[in-house]
């Protein structure tokens, strides 16, 4: 198995409404997962579900239909349960992030399952307790109510992250040398002076190089960009 | 101000579905934030929104509609533009987690935006070039079109996750504004067409715009000293 995180299923208990069954299976797809579980759906499939899916049918064609949690989950070496709310009563609790973390470590030795409780109840503490941990996505004790596709696609973006997301390559552009950088501020002192801009004693000189160090990876085009306006600003001067 | 995370403002850029619009609202507002503005939206107030916001009207009855991207941010002392796909000439790019946790940090001096765009087209260059930082959402490369409502909960979700660990800022120098850096670059345009050395349809307005995008937490001085040495140049070319 090449992504441990194919091996992490998402069950939905018995979701009210067939969109939010589509909207998670879209999140899910972003995030790379593909093993979606719905246990007693009020309605599936259903055209809505369709429609919210885009382009992760595939996900949505995928998904099996359960009687009970149990049945869902029993082939998994790790179950866990999301809920918003505390519980006096509950299986270890960890946020979001520490359980993605958890989770895909468990996968190097099978399956495991996140699983959602209907949209206005959540999970009943059967289904709570039919899981091992207990996950909260940290939100504003004010308003802890997200959305049941939302909580979908933040675990499964946890996932990827703690599988170890990469930010794809920028341009790579030749670098500007010291001299490079040198030539533009005696070049910047030069206009600056023949302006009339720069006051004798004056702090210039610190604060471009100031500015201008602090660009990260600057390019050596990007230093000739900059001397190439003051040329053409100079000509007029001296034509 | 209590919590940075308050200070930080969601843009949406022409939003075609008005459901969105209120998953927004509620995703924002699960994570503490409240300052939803809207870029030429293509109906609203509308039914759908307020049904999709749940119990979040009161960000959506709150949310400002502005006719530009520029009115939107002109107050902000940093813009994040959202995009799924990477382009070849962007500014900087960051991941939703860096860029988080650097937002936070911005916002202790002012205003800071995410900036989202239009459910099929994403953000128009024009409106990506508007922003300093181009963000990211790790997704599985195969499919990475996230719902728009989805995006903005991940992002919100890591503004409240990088809420919990911040760094205290450092320099208390006046920041630029979105509004002193668009005077910046109109102005170095207008100099380099002036001097000639802009060509028609020359990369040159995205290279600058890159190049000192970069700069982190850029001042207002800095961008005044360059306006400066501009001016003088400029007025030796017509007395």
């Amino acid at each position: 198995m090449s992504n441990l995180i194919e091996r992490v299923r998402i069950v939905l208990c018995r979701p009210s409404h067939p969109g939010n069954i589509g909207s998670a299976a879209r999140a899910m797809k972003t995030m790379g997962l593909g093993d979606l579980r719905l246990v007693a759906p009020q309605r599936f499939p259903a055209p809505e579900a369709e429609w919210l899916a885009s382009s992760a049918v595939d996900v949505l064609e995928a998904a099996r239909v359960h009687a009970t949690l149990g049945e869902a989950i029993g082939d998994c070496v790790a179950a866990y349960a999301l809920s918003a709310r505390p519980r006096e009563w509950s299986p270890q609790a960890l946020a979001a992030r520490e359980a993605a973390g958890a989770a895909l470590e468990r996968a190097a030795h099978g399956p495991v399952a996140f699983v959602f409780g209907n949209e206005t109840a959540g999970l009943t503490n059967e289904e709570m307790f039919a899981c091992q941990t207990l996950v909260h996505i940290p939100a504003d004790p004010a308003y802890t109510s997200l959305n049941l596709a939302q909580a979908v696609q933040v675990v499964c973006y946890e996932l990827r992250m703690a599988q170890g997301a990469r930010v794809p390559a920028m341009r790579s552009e030749k670098p500007a040398t010291t001299a490079d950088l040198e030539g533009l501020y005696g070049h910047l002192e030069q206009a600056a002076t023949a302006s009339g801009f720069m006051a004798p004693g004056s702090k210039l000189r610190e604060r471009w190089r100031r500015l201008f160090s602090r660009v990260p990876a600057i390019e050596r085009e990007e230093v000739n960009i900059l001397r190439g306006l003051l040329k053409a600003l100079e000509k007029k001067v001296d034509p």
